[in-house]
């Protein structure tokens, strides 16, 4: 089959790979019918060295099962399914908490033999535990939305949740790259009232205010901090929902937000340490949020998304076949694109 | 009257000063009956450069209302009255929020003119809202127990509340100093199950166990978090109070909190920045905590004191008089005394 690679910064090619088979009883292939680009496979794109190795890239998809093992219940060959962004088994103690990326069992895609969503099939660990299966068909026009149910909506709600966002809270989201729309579009649903986006980019923040932002934040840095404050009658936001992943951003969090008040980041961090000194701690601020367990959050968010109500789908603005995974790659890298949607 | 001053290092001396006098409508003038020594008064006794004046220090104190201002209502000459070790207007938005270290009429102690409370009496401001009155006479053999009331119980609490201590948490308080014990009778008053202390005094730890902890782990780094791990099959404690604040310590407790557990700092930072970087997002780890806005907790707290249910006046395990505070701050920095009681 095809599968998208990543050779070093800037170097991604669509070559032929292996075809996925079922390795253990608990595996199923899936046919990938929709995949996508993430902000995040953009920093080894940006910063990748060199190899003489591809690797296996992408960690986003739906599809259909081609075949399940002998110890798969609960699908079979046809199904329409999504993929988190992260495996997992379901079943374990972090599992039942809903933690499903502290999984003993659990990984991420395209790492340790495991196939990348950015191909034509995908060898699935822990199926049963991984896959949901979605009441759709393989023509839905509803595809690219739930799409989104495998990484950038789940995360933008991980990230609104955790930093406690209700209709009592006034919110700050910084970074109008699809996670951050998709985290206007979470407190939104949430009931927050305020809902300051920062982003520079107007064809965003246009979707970010149709998903429910009340203003746009276009400075950055000192200047920013200032914008939202004076929003905030001095104040700041009792909440900041940080989607980026540098440091500035994370400097820029702390400065928006209200004394008492939490930051949640979702963005992988770029950066070792960060400012959590006194003036942090003289501010009661709680810093909260990480790698977004999807699968504890998709029986919630599904209906949704089903039924209309959530559009997360708006995030895309391209369409690709496989062959065209680099041009993309470059799109979203170049700011061209928000966000790539790849239909194998 | 005489009060304590800090020149430097090592250097605590108790001089003359200028009686304590109303400077406005909202002051009053409080008498010392019981003050202390902090830990986090060893900081500058540990660090501070030599200088030529000496600051005023101490933030714990309790006494009797000597002389209130014209706009201070519900306080009169003779009340037996506690301060938090914070001053605030207990009006304002932060106020009535409860976060009252963030009230912009407020301060610490013993800073910009304010008196420090290791002296025979303090001019305190705000003294309506700062003040609280205690229903007992000045010669109450709760007095110790009451005076915890104005940092070390309710810094204990604020560290227990912010964690999210309830009977299915399970905790880790790292320090034995009198705010990780007091924090170790707050989680006990939570509910909690399994409350392991981490500390390395004997006799501070017994005291430990009498306040509630279940297991005492002596080791540090990274054996101590290898101890802390086997305690709990593997997988850390959901809460830890962090009550030391100083980098280790903070490393520490990042080794033993669980995968989407809390760490809550109250010990003051005494480093600039920590690593909040990709391995602490990985595992969703919330950071939270800080000044302990100590005037939001004692209507909480106090029924408890009064009644003797709670006995955090046992930390203090050495009482002198106001002289011989240069010896009590000696006693302390070398670990002789784990808290010391100052009747002036």
């Amino acid at each position: 089959m095809r599968a998208t690679l990543i050779y070093g910064a800037g170097d991604v090619r669509v070559e032929d790979v292996a075809d996925p088979k079922i390795q253990q009883p608990t595996d199923a292939v899936v046919r990938v019918l929709r995949s996508c680009i993430c902000g995040s496979d953009l920093w080894p794109y940006g910063s990748m060295p060199s190899q003489d190795q591809g690797d296996r890239i992408g960690h986003e998809f739906l599809g259909a099962v081609e075949e399940a093992g002998s110890e798969v219940n609960g699908l079979k060959a046809g199904d329409v399914v999504l993929a988190p962004f992260f495996y997992a088994d379901n079943t374990c103690e972090y599992c039942r908490e809903g933690l499903h990326t502290s999984c003993p069992h659990g990984g991420f895609w395209a790492t340790g033999g495991v196939d990348g969503g950015q191909g034509e099939a995908v060898r699935v660990p822990y199926a049963q535990g991984t896959l949901v299966k979605l009441p759709v068909g393989e023509d839905s026009a509803l595809l690219p939305s739930l799409l989104t149910l495998s990484d950038v909506l789940p995360t933008g709600h991980h990230c609104a949740v955790t930093a406690g966002v209700n209709p009592h809270t006034t919110v700050t989201v910084i970074g109008d790259g699809a996670v951050g729309l998709s985290a206007v579009l979470a407190a939104k649903r949430l009931g927050a009232d305020q809902i300051i986006l920062m982003g520079r980019h107007k064809d965003r923040t246009d979707l970010g205010r149709y998903f429910g932002a009340t203003d746009i934040v276009a400075e950055r840095g000192a200047e920013g901090i200032t914008r939202v404050r004076e929003l905030t009658r001095g104040f700041g936001t009792h909440t900041v929902l940080e989607c980026v992943g540098h440091l500035p951003a994370l400097e820029m969090a702390f400065g928006v937000v209200r004394d008492g008040g939490t930051v949640s980041r979702v963005g992988a961090p770029q950066y070792a340490d960060g400012p959590i000194g006194f003036p942090f701690f003289r501010r009661n601020i709680t810093l909260t949020g990480g790698l977004t367990p999807v699968r504890a959050y998709i029986d919630d968010l599904l209906p949704d998304v089903l039924d209309g109500k959530l559009q997360p789908g708006r995030v895309f603005d391209r369409t690709i076949g496989l062959d065209k995974v680099p041009e993309g790659y470059r799109a979203m890298a170049d700011r061209e694109a928000l966000k790539v949607l790849v239909q194998p």
